[in-house]
């Protein structure tokens, strides 16, 4: 950690910290510059964490040296994490995974028509919610434990394990009976209470990067999860909040390389709800793909019209087809496979 | 709601829309531009929002007309409401009402020490977090139920209601039996399974704003307390993420003549979370204060080094006195009190 | 146009603009709801844009329907663009086209040196700035005239057209005997007599996109130079300004496929700008050619620690060629060439 | 200058380093911690902006300590700067002042109407444009010098002096010989040639933050101003591009206190284009002179319904003069004048 002085600082000021370092267990590096003095604080940086540093007499600014997340980076564990979704499913290798249903679960019948679509176009997981997060009160909530039942009796049926989130630290033991992959929405990022829930579970835990939170933060999240002892993450791209308008979110396709390079976590990208169009969701998984995502959540409904959520960007089975043809031709210019 | 067809958009299109609108007790107008056709569509909004017409063929875009918020805005109540935090202190009146008090409860001895200070500084509430929202897991938490407790005997002994936040919907009850107002803070903004739970009590409720979410989400998100029967409902503006670095957050003061508009409810201001710096906190409470807000929330501690949470950001009592002084002009000045 | 009148507004209200839009040659529609009433105008709504509506009295909100922009347009011009960059190099065709070179002109035996391994490695145009916008009054400016010199003897050496930014309207005709491509910067995009004064030349311009503008202030600003007679617009996204600070820009890739849908103007790519990280190159530039980009427009320096400007974004030229090699696999599997 | 190196840096990296800054004149100091050896680098961090450190092997990160900007800065100048508008009118003390009138100059009667009633209602400064930055090339875009001359007759006749924006380096002259004070619009805030040019004169210049810069940068335009040796810059505060769209702009009040920190340069605000709405104008100023604005610039209309830009934004006479009265109690609250 560097402690940078206000130029009117006091050799006392200086003390005062270099001081409290050293009961911290800290080695103090005192560079006295023209214009300002420098204090580099060597050792358990985790220990000035919890020290507001910036509230000390005489400090102008407290820079951070290493990163606050552990278990999520690629300094703790150089190979690349493999998640086992099943016993035959992993994600994080070579092959691309595909997760393909509807956002939300409506009806046994339409679940089974859409799993099946999905499955025959080459998807592996099946997704469908049952808790939807809905601005507004007054929208479809989704169905709820029944939902969850459903989704479990077409998994069975059509043979494809299933991913649907989970948005109360109360009903985690409950959507764990029913599905496979437990999924954090965006706007569940930093609800710290859930991550240690699902934490506490075995489960593979899906995390959507929140609309306004940074890579930085996205990792935080995850080490919560970790730091209970789930170590199954896989972190998911779904776009961030921008002044652009012309689409839902603005996809950030950057974030798949820099989590690549600061963590050994696998992620994949929600095209869907970053394009909020289905007209631009080709192109965006196209662009995941080629930047290096393990895998891909994408909505599809055979009935957009009458979708009880998100209808506007969901794609029809023959157009999920057609994208997974050009999407296994870029895999293989990158040498991986769909 | 305004439907815009495409250029290429069929007759075919138009009925097909047309005819779904009037299943939906809706009456269509139809205005055939030289480059585009429209579609008015009159009648209750809300059924058409459980409809993806984006996903029907032909059309371009779909703009609502009405706002999706029904109980908070001003148009279902002319007068601004006034909420009860106790029988004796009311909010959203000619009085502005301090909020003060240290981030984080961190012992009984350090709480009564500064409530002591923030009463004499004129705070009508106390402040102070049992349970802290921390982006890392190693961060202090918080001290849970026994921090509730001290909050509670040093509000009996100092004679000043509280506020606290409630993190997990599990905890609403516990944390309504100890607190006067029920706080919702900026990443659970749209955790709706707790906004659903505050609203099942009685308790008045802050509801503090996301760091990404606008205004009308905000109004959304109280409208999830409303809806349930809890009509006690405080916002508050506590600064949006931006691209901008010298604040922690921007602090959008903008966003309480904003509300005022739109809503009846009451709006107050956190320049401590906005500004993230002690030292910028008294010019951003002065501009919230003369932008019509409520009310303050700010945050206070008598040893800001020794603080556990955000110490960079706590005013020391004596500038809290100070800024008291300023704030009781500015208050005359615009014919309110504080 | 449509104009939602608020809950009061009178009939006086309404007529008051019923007869003002009749005046301009519109036709009003006026949909009466249970909660507002509604006015559509139709006829040629540039008229309109004239008149402040939203000051009138009565007046809520006023929703354009008509994009602005008109000879970007893709309903304008159906088929794809195709600009001459010489007589023997065309952009907007299956063939992607590779703009390279360094940041700045710093010397001309450099600038050879890049120049040969650019070309080399794949490039068609040889990038180089000679007038360099730098955030700093102290910070290298570039070589001006001397650097347009240079960047032209090299050009005829190696056989590549150039790209140069040209940043003063007082520089445009100067910049335009030495350069076979005009650059617009993202911080001049809304330069508006810089981009008339380009309009007025015959030669091609690469429009970058601002770092706070969205696709549609993009193509207004293609439309400014279209207006004045010069067709010969590339778009570029570059990376937009967001809270994201893992990577120096937000690389908004959604923008190439947002503005294939509504423009026929050919759109490339700028990697190294986005990124700001050499190491991040690679994967943004091939998201870029993946969702559809008809260019890329990379920095290369033989010796990034010597570089003048940007260093730290520029691929070794031996990376560069790595890259091409990828890139020309993903352009394959697209069904393009690079 | 701090350089972070990775945790493979070798000591070869380090000597690298080390020797380049040695030759530069800097001194390093080495820190070896557990997880990250650190160099920090004493001396003239100028030298070493200019060598792209990022490059060099085994960089991670690189971390200024002292600020970019010399001249604008409070401790190159630790009072207050005072700008004299005129020989009679002063910017930057007890005093502040009001800049009002409408968006464009549209014929003089109605500058004349105008002018007249702000003079009235207490502006010192005259405000209107003749050269008008629109997104559309088809939009009005100012009556040019005809318009210059208009605005000078008038301030003749009314006795205010006036400012007016300057968009293109070659107007510079022109402009200079007509109005008192230039502006340079928020678009234009990195041209950095315009810059350049009023910096070359001896005008107030008001420089306006652009959309999408941050404070800092902001500070670095008014250094090319002053580089010039021009010091009568005046910063504006006027708005930022973020997420929300209730309001056409986010007033960033906060940048106010931040300015007065960083910098000696008095700052105004302009409500009425972070507004965009004129019924958001008033509580927006209320907070700026609350948060220590030396000034506002207000848009006035007598006939908003007719304004050829800006209309909503614009207040009429009279909202001005009931808004003065409020802003006169403010500011004597803070002990000011207006």
């Amino acid at each position: 950690m560097i402690i940078v002085l206000r130029p009117d600082a006091t050799d006392s000021d200086v003390n005062h910290i270099v001081e409290r370092a050293k009961k911290l267990g800290l080695t103090p590096h005192i560079s006295k510059g023209t214009e300002r003095t420098i204090i580099g604080l060597i050792g358990p940086e985790d220990a000035l964490r919890a020290v507001p540093l910036e509230a000390f007499p005489g400090v102008e600014n407290v820079i951070p040296i290493l990163a606050p997340y552990k278990l999520v980076s690629r300094e703790f564990k150089k190979d690349d994490s493999v998640v086992n979704i099943t016993d035959h499913l992993k994600l994080g290798t070579k092959k691309i995974i595909l997760f393909a249903g509807p956002c939300a679960i409506e009806n046994e019948a339409r679940l089974l028509e859409i799993g099946e679509e999905v499955k025959f176009a080459g998807a592996s997981v099946l997704r469908g919610g049952a808790f939807k997060p809905r601005t507004s009160p007054y929208a479809f909530q989704g169905l709820g434990e029944e939902g969850l039942k459903i989704l479990h009796r077409v998994s069975k049926k059509i043979g494809l394990p299933t991913v649907t989130e989970v948005m109360d630290p109360r009903d985690v033991g409950l959507v764990a009976q029913y599905a496979d992959v437990l999924q954090i929405g965006a706007r569940n990022m930093q609800n710290f209470n859930l991550l240690k829930e699902v934490g506490m579970t075995k489960k593979p835990v899906l995390l959507k990067r929140g609309l306004s939170c940074t890579v930085k933060e996205l990792l935080m999240s995850a080490e919560y999860i970790m730091a209970e002892g789930n170590h199954n993450v896989i972190l998911c791209e779904r776009g961030i909040r921008t002044f652009e308008d012309s689409t839902r979110n603005t996809f950030d396709v950057s974030a798949i390389p820099v989590v690549k390079q600061l963590s050994h976590l696998p992620i994949i990208a929600d095209p869907s709800h970053a394009a909020g169009k289905w007209n631009l969701v080709g192109a965006l998984a196209k662009a995941a793909i080629a930047a290096g995502a393990d895998g891909l959540i994408i909505e599809v409904h055979t009935k957009p019209e009458e979708a009880m959520s998100d209808g506007a960007q969901s794609l029809l089975p023959e157009k999920l087809t057609q994208l997974m043809h050009d999407l296994e031709r870029i895999a293989q210019a990158i040498h991986r496979e769909i």
